[in-house]
C-alpha cells in the first residue's frame, strides 16, 4: 500500500460535533466522500488520552475497526498559558453535556481572574488522524497562537471561538466568517500538513 | 513530501531499553542508518497516555522535535487477560526503575493466583511511531496471543519473554533465539504493518 487519501475516497468522519463536522466538509472541498459516524451507527469511544494527537488516534482508530473503512478523527481544544495549559484536552468536557460554551468561557475567565495575573495568551491546537482499516494511523497537528477576550464577541464560529482572536487580529474567531478563520486556524493548518503528507 | 523512509535513512531510535535497541537492529535489517536517542542525549519523556500506540506516538514526536531526525519509537507490553489487561502501558514500571522483570514476572504470578482462576490467556503489543520533525507521525500496531507459563523459562529474550508461550508454540519467547523469535512477534507483526506502509 501507498500512505495516500485517492480524491473521491469515502472516509468516515469521527466526529460527534456538528460544528467540527461543518469545517472538516469546508477544509475537504468535495474532495472526499464524508460520512459522518454518527450517521453509520458508531459509539464515540472515552477520550481517555492526555494529548489531542492520541486523542485523535485513538478515535480515528476505532471508527475505522468499527466501521471497516478508512476514518478521519479531529481532537482540538483551547490552551491557557496562566492556566498551565487548560482547559486543553478537557475544552470539550468544560463544557458539560449540554455542549454549553457560554459556561465554559464564563469558567475560563473565572479561572484567569482567580489566577490574578495580566497573561491573557492562549492557543488552539487540532489534531487530525486518519485511520485505515487494521493499518496504520497518520497522525499530524496544527496550532495558532492569540489572545483571549471578554466579554465574548462573535456567533460566528463554535465552542470557545467568541474568546481568542488569533495573533495579527483584533477580531475573534466568532466575528470571522467560515471562510476566513478557515485561512488561519490550527485546523487549518493542522490540514495543511495532512494534505502534504496525504493527498 | 511522500511518506516512505529511504533505504539508508538516518533515524533516531526513540528507546533507552537495550533490548529493545537490538530487536530494532534485527528487524531492521540494516536498511536504515540508527542512531540511539540516548547516543544523542535526548531525555526520556513521561509516558503519559494509556495506550501502547499514544505512548509511541508521543515518544516519537518528542524525540524528532528534540533531535531534528525523523524518529523511531516502540511501546510495547504484556497484557493479561484475568487481570483485565494488566499489566498493559505499564508492563516496564511494574520492573521498576532497575527493570527487574524477575520480581515482574512474580508479580504477575502472584496477582494471577490471587485472582484465582484457570485462566492463563495473554497478549503482546506493540505499537511503533514514525514522527517526521514538524510533520506527520505513522503509527502501527502488532499483537501476539499466548499463554502463560510458570516458572519462568529460558534466558533469551527479555523482558516478561520467559513466562510467554506464543499460540501454537510449547516454548516461551526466553526459549526462542532470537530470529525465530523475531518471525512471530508482535514486534514483528508491528514492523510488517511499518513496511507496507513506508518503505
Amino acid at each position: 500500500m501507498t500512505l495516500k487519501l485517492e480524491p473521491g475516497a469515502r472516509l468516515v468522519a469521527a466526529t460527534h460535533n456538528p460544528g467540527k463536522a461543518r469545517e472538516l466538509v469546508e477544509l475537504l472541498d468535495g474532495r472526499f466522500d464524508l460520512v459522518a459516524a454518527g450517521a453509520l451507527g458508531l459509539a464515540e469511544p472515552e477520550e481517555t488520552e492526555t494529548s489531542f494527537a492520541g486523542n485523535a488516534l485513538l478515535k480515528a482508530r476505532h471508527a475505522a475497526d468499527a466501521s471497516g473503512m478508512i476514518a478521519l478523527a479531529d481532537d482540538s481544544g483551547l490552551s491557557v498559558r496562566a492556566l498551565d495549559g487548560a482547559p486543553g484536552v478537557y475544552s470539550a468536557r468544560w463544557a458539560g453535556p449540554d455542549r454549553d460554551f457560554a459556561m465554559a468561557m464564563a469558567k475560563v475567565e473565572a479561572r484567569l481572574e482567580a489566577a490574578d495575573g495580566e497573561d491573557r495568551a492562549a492557543w488552539f491546537s487540532c489534531a487530525l488522524a486518519v485511520a485505515w482499516p487494521d493499518g496504520p494511523v497518520v497522525v499530524v497537528e496544527g496550532r495558532v497562537d492569540g489572545t483571549l477576550v471578554f466579554p465574548p464577541r462573535g456567533t460566528l464560529g463554535f465552542g470557545y471561538d467568541p474568546i481568542f482572536a488569533p495573533e495579527g487580529e483584533s477580531r475573534t474567531f466568532g466575528e470571522m466568517p467560515p471562510a476566513e478563520k478557515d485561512r488561519l486556524s490550527h485546523r487549518a493548518r493542522a490540514f495543511a500538513k495532512l494534505k502534504a503528507a496525504l493527498f
